[in-house]
């Protein structure tokens, strides 16, 4: 069995989804197995045309709007989320999705960009996952 | 040996405080043991009458108040915080409560629900925890 | 091989550099390895100057001053971060500087503590680190 890497993305925070894509396309480029389980805040991210949005991220408080942002990472030649995504899942990650944030903050499968969502689970997964991995993370 | 979680819960947000409850009781219903270090700003979670507190939570800043939080998640079936903790104790699980942080905040015994706390205990524990145990979160 | 924790230490608030050195040091104390991996905000800390710097730490929130939060440090017999990161280096704890950070932030070795910088590095290290080691965590 492969080895595998579990990562919760709780936080909404653009930085902390580039964290939780950087890290996993990481662990896919070296073998392991990679499950994102997406909950509360890191959900709202996967809403449709929500990925990108600089909104609420902590990155504007040092003054770095999300034009600025994008710009200094296309010129360091960091991916934007979008693609990190797109090569997250072409490596085989899979994104799950906490049903329990979707009752709790009343969000729908059509809102969702249910493209990308490998499934649609509650804490069990996770713990059946996180259990067997080499390496958990709360982000 | 049973399989072993350890999560320390730092954050006071009233959201993350779910998460570590959520985590921890869905470990300990698969069998696993589950022990919670409270320091920081989750130890003030601890204190009488603290624990379903909204102040300061972060799901404030999306305009939702205590008040319509703690609804939306009654009509989405998710228990209250003190009755998570509750299931947490009754199913097996330990919580640990910093005692640095204790030092660092003046926080006195008599200001902590005593009766949940399990141990009172420094890093050397949580160490020794942490290396024992399959899944390992910083919340 | 000894056991290993190797953390992230993402966030810039001073309470959690406190958190990431602490454990750090306990692990070290306790005949582990220790890696802590600086990206983003964290990384902002290992500036010249920089890592006792009270600005946009969440405990001035509280109405806790970087004077007050020492002050309080001290008389609870805790080390100052400085303190910390000496013993750190001292038992054998690695430093690992994200150079993605430093190019996205506009960074410079020079601006850096070069003098307790163990490697700069990428994802690639961190995974490697991350999947031998019995607690990863991510602050």
């Amino acid at each position: 069995m492969s080895e595998k890497a579990t990562i919760i993305l709780h936080s909404g925070d653009m930085d902390k989804a580039y964290s939780a894509l950087i890290i996993g396309n990481g662990a896919l480029a070296m073998g392991m197995d990679v499950s994102i389980f997406f909950t509360f805040w890191g959900l709202e991210r996967l809403k449709k045309n929500k990925l990108e949005s600089g909104a609420l991220s902590k990155m504007n408080l040092f003054g770095l709007g999300k034009w600025l942002i994008k710009r200094k990472m296309k010129k360091s030649g960091v991916a934007s989320l979008n693609k990190l995504l797109d090569n997250y899942l072409e490596l085989g990650g899979k994104i799950l999705a906490c049903d329990m944030t979707m009752d709790i903050m009343g969000i729908d499968k059509e809102d969702l960009r249910d493209d990308v969502i490998t499934e649609y689970c509650a804490v069990g997964t996770y713990v059946q996952e996180a259990r067997e991995s080499e390496v958990t993370l709360f982000i």
